[in-house]
């Protein structure tokens, strides 16, 4: 594996309370990735970006993603159009995780035609098993997937 | 590996459109769960549950989440006191990611002291490399770790 693009990992003092970015990829080269509307502060949707994907991210201000489905670099909207300005990137304590506060150029960050990609909820205070339901929750589709995708894989 | 207690995966359209809640552990049995404030929509750490943190959290309406680095179940707030009620969960499109709406019973829930773990920010359109610094964002202290775990480890 070549030499990160990145700070290398420091002490934990330096990692929590520093001001030098050294964020902590996985054993598969990952860092997950939280994107959030910067203006509603919905959760929009959850990835994972590799050193490449967030380099590009941060050099770009729109978002890049790794998908581990397709073992592949992905800008996001780079099939539908549904690009996202990044505002702002922010790393958690431990800087093993990312929060990416985004500006949506069209409605719709969900490949399923959704706003967001929590569009279902679960009951809380039940019997955790085999017939927990979903109840809809901002679930009405903002765009027609078929138009935007076409025939093609909806890989965004 | 036993049973899931979870109900088994279906088609894509099943697990995106359906109303069956079946979630997708990794091949280390966690699933990323994003925990924001259900009242001001803040992302106030990422963390992993298993099969049993979830159910747990199902059941008591409290976060229960697993430890990677010390490979253990842990309630969220058993040593801080800093426990998380939780008012919703939701699932994303395709089921392997939840988002955890709470309620904060005490202020701050990173264990650096801080409201959320996301105090800290980097710049955009930048070139990526060694020498990105960050800028605190939210990031005065709002308990003190010292007084709150004492000498002990700082685990939640």
């Amino acid at each position: 594996m070549a030499a990160s693009r990145f700070a290398p990992r420091g002490s934990i003092e330096q990692i929590e309370e520093g001001r030098v970015f050294a964020p902590k990829f996985d054993a598969e080269g990952l860092i997950p990735a939280i994107v959030t509307d910067a203006w509603t502060a919905e959760v929009l949707m959850f990835a994972y970006m590799n050193e490449e994907a967030l380099a590009n991210s941060i050099e770009t201000g729109e978002v890049w993603l790794y998908s581990r489905s397709r073992n592949a670099l992905w800008k996001k909207g780079e099939t539908s159009g549904h690009t996202l300005r990044i505002l702002e990137i922010r790393v958690d304590c431990d800087q093993d995780a990312l929060l990416v506060r985004v500006e949506q150029q069209h409605k719709g960050a969900c490949h399923t035609g959704r706003s967001s990609c929590f569009y279902r909820a679960i009951a809380i205070r039940e019997p955790a098993g085999h017939t927990l339901v979903l109840t809809p929750r901002n679930a009405e589709k903002v765009f027609n997937p078929a138009e935007v995708y076409g025939g093609g894989e909806k890989r965004d």
